[in-house]
């Protein structure tokens, strides 16, 4: 990205705005970096401090975000017909004032109260799920759910709406629980039965070759140039190793990965890795001029799910990428992958088989995970599901679902940290990923007509460019369901998921 | 180091303002680990934005650090009775004092001044110095001098003291031009003779088994079981690589090291990673209960580079040391090393040879290094030497000095990154060190008798509780020189420094 220099002045009360929040914003970077440091490179004995360094920056930024000036200014803003004229900046006004109102309505009593009560909440999910105690867990959950209740009635509910919404809203801005509801349960209808038949299936693909031990600093390296080839710029980021993969978008030029690796584990690493790609390319492709400004980030965390779970699911699980990718995975391990063929890696990467934990299931089931956890959470907001009866209503749950027993908690209930943390809202967000991911998907493969030919030869730039043109450059401009019909010419819909679905499991699992 | 839980409480005045200053060095703290990464692991493209990062913090801590309510505070705990009846928070306040004032003193527009024109220096002086060309810096090195000319008048020259003692001040609390000079004529009057003897000695050792070609990851894992060894914490720390070698003291319980290698430049990395975890294990010894204090800071640069070079020089060069480290080394580079005898390793760590390039010099011609820059620092600064004639004058006093002729600027008086970064009065922190080092180790070793057995047999373990309960447990409490004599018995000499280099080069060189 630069900067245009052609572009007209912006207007003065819209620049001396965004000049305030892109300040927020480098403060919040410093953030970012603490908190990547912390999960890649810091040493044991830096935690206890750390949280207190995370900890005076978020303070920071928390009285800057809710200063009285900065809403006078966003008033100024709104009041001024220059930037009113413009739509663009009339919009990233409009999400100003969505955060702005957003963070003053949270009482600085509440906050406090939140972060102390999720960092307990979270020291006792770890030793709970350990344990597998989930009575000792349980206070923490009904302290969260309360939490929760009391945070959505301050940011206030929409009208016709419910308290869930203004929890969303923090996530998935413009979206509602009922029309989650609405798409989730089309979703249900049809993902159901198609996960009934491949249960059934006599034809099945097998991962066995995906066990083989590869030397990890190989499948770095291997890791690295995949997802150099897919468009990650590398000069404006890193790759490295964390517990748990994640994607921070740090700063302008400046966009962090991380995956993880095992002996035995090329598949999951890869996967990581794209998925993780996806994320960042999303970040690199943000408009660094307006850093700091809704038109700079992200439409919301289903879109941001939208570009992992296409790179990681849609590419990184086609056949035209496995005809490119096993020619160079074969080179980079010949030894232990030189006897696989096409249609084995294909098949691999597609095994669908239901397991009791979301981040290890395949993915046509893992949206089944993701609706159960949004219907149990909408219950205990709206006070239809006890906290206390949540893993009999989760096994229950599994069983009808995905047919198998839950053996414990730990891999039950307990599985996530989520709610731990505070965070009710979020889950729905990882299947209107997939959602959005597999309707964007089919926009593409309409208008880019070579794009399987192009991915069998290793070009990923067509998709890209058709990422960045279509949904990177935008930022925050259009709310996620907004920009979906905008690109798509069509509201949101589950069709195009389970399209994707069918027509790809259907040889593999010999299906009707 | 862990906090003392016995201690009675402090008083309220000290722990109102210990929290605000704890707070700025949060703030800084995240600063350094953003310098950290810029050196180690910043992707390239996020350097621009890195600036604007570091800038954004700078303001936060400068607005900070010279507010009226923490000047309030100050006063409130110098007139607290309860403060001043315990001689260490009395001696803390004092230093807050002088930080304070010195920071209030220089006004904002001068501060401001001085970081565009140093940003502008440090680029003109990159550039210049490539191309060697002098002409090119010279009107930033007039710049240069003239802000720090009145920086040192905002300060205040001290009573009978000249504008120097107000930088100095900056870098080495407690130090004056006018006892630098004292303490380097007497250094000079005694090291000249001593290199001119060694330039004329027939024995002399070689260091030609230094330039074998040996991996870097290995040395890499050997250079970090040195300073392990040494007893740097890497539970609280990390050894990176980066273009300079530095180590930052990031937060308590967060200490980095970088060194750098070369394939032919076992010697060097060695000696660079002896020298930045000697800095490390100062801060690593710090008394972390008082973290943002003057009592939890270091006591200037003079000692902070006393103990890099005690274990760079008098523990890294001996020859106790090498008893250790050279069986350590054939183990780990059997091939490359394996002929190498104690005398070799040793005679190698102790080159004495004139050079050009102050970072490439011995430990004793360093010293000549620094003297120089002193000298031409004040005479610029008191107006005695034109910018427009450092040249000449640099390159004459390298002949008088080292009998060598600088056959370029480049080589010459453009080699150095400080004063095109505007510090003027950094330079005789470096030589300080050098004879804080000698006097401390004579007085280590007249305590340890068994230091020089310990050490042959790796065992530094008595050196560093030594420094620990010397030096390190006092952070600021003293003044440089004051923490010298109470250790020592004895104001700062030249004389300890020359001993032990005479000592130890006299068998080396076959001197009279």
């Amino acid at each position: 990205m630069t900067a245009k220099t052609d572009a007209p002045p912006l207007p003065d009360s819209y620049t001396t705005l965004a000049g305030i929040l892109r300040e927020v914003a480098t403060i919040t970077s410093a953030q970012a970096l603490l908190s990547w440091d912390q999960e890649t490179m810091m040493p044991p004995r830096g935690a206890a401090f750390r949280a207190t360094q995370l900890a005076t920056l978020s303070g920071l930024v928390h009285d800057r975000s809710t200063s009285p000036e900065l809403g006078e200014m966003i008033s100024a803003a709104e009041a001024d017909p220059d930037v009113q004229a413009d739509e663009a900046l009339a919009a990233s006004v409009r999400e100003m004032r969505r955060d702005y109102d957003r963070a003053v309505r949270l009482p600085g009593s509440l906050v406090r109260e939140m972060t102390e009560a999720f960092a307990l909440g979270m020291e006792a999910w770890r030793s709970a799920r350990e344990r597998n105690d989930f009575a000792a867990f349980l206070p923490h959950l009904e302290k969260t759910v309360d939490l929760n209740r009391r945070a959505a009635e301050a940011y206030g509910v929409p009208e016709g709406g419910e308290l869930y919404d203004a929890l969303l809203e923090g996530y998935e801005p413009g979206m509602t629980a009922a029309e989650v509801d609405r798409v989730f349960s089309g979703l249900r209808a049809d993902l159901a039965p198609l996960i009934h038949e491949i249960a059934e299936a006599a034809t099945r693909p097998d991962d066995a070759f995906a066990d083989r031990r590869l030397s990890i600093p190989d499948q770095q390296a291997f890791n690295r140039a995949v997802v150099e080839r897919m468009g990650f710029d590398m000069e404006a980021g890193r790759l490295d190793v964390s517990t748990h993969p994640f994607c921070s978008g740090i700063a302008p030029g400046d966009t962090r990965l991380t995956s993880r690796y095992r002996e035995d584990g090329f598949l999951d690493a890869l996967s990581s890795t794209m998925h993780e790609g996806g994320h960042g390319m999303y970040e690199q492709g943000l408009p660094e001029q307006h850093f700091g400004a809704p038109l700079g980030e992200a439409a919301g965390l289903g879109i941001h799910e939208s570009q992992s779970r296409m790179w990681e699911n849609m590419v990184g699980r086609s056949r035209p990428f496995w005809e490119w990718a096993l020619p160079q995975a074969k080179a980079a391990f010949p030894e232990q992958l030189g006897d696989v063929d096409l249609d084995a890696a294909f098949g691999a990467a597609n095994v669908v088989q239901p397991t009791l934990i979301r981040v290890e299931s395949d993915e046509a089931t893992y949206n089944l995970h993701i609706m159960l956890r949004f219907d149990l959470e909408r219950a205990m907001l709206k006070g239809d599901l006890a906290p206390a009866d949540l893993p009999e209503a989760w096994n229950e749950r599994i069983r009808a679902d995905l047919g198998i027993e839950v053996p414990d908690d730990r891999r039950g209930c307990l599985q996530d940290v989520h709610w731990s943390m505070g965070a009710i809202g979020y889950f729905p967000t990882y299947t209107l990923g997939n959602l959005y991911a597999a309707q964007l998907w089919a926009a593409a493969r309409e208008e880019l007509t070579d794009l399987d030919a192009g991915i069998a030869a290793g070009d990923f730039s067509p998709l890209l460019r058709w990422l960045r043109e279509n949904i990177h450059q935008h930022g925050r401009r259009f709310p996620a369901p907004e920009l979906c019909e905008r690109v798509t010419q069509r509201p949101l819909s589950h069709d195009p998921l389970i399209g994707y679905l069918r027509e790809k499991l259907t040889p593999l699992y010999g299906l009707g």
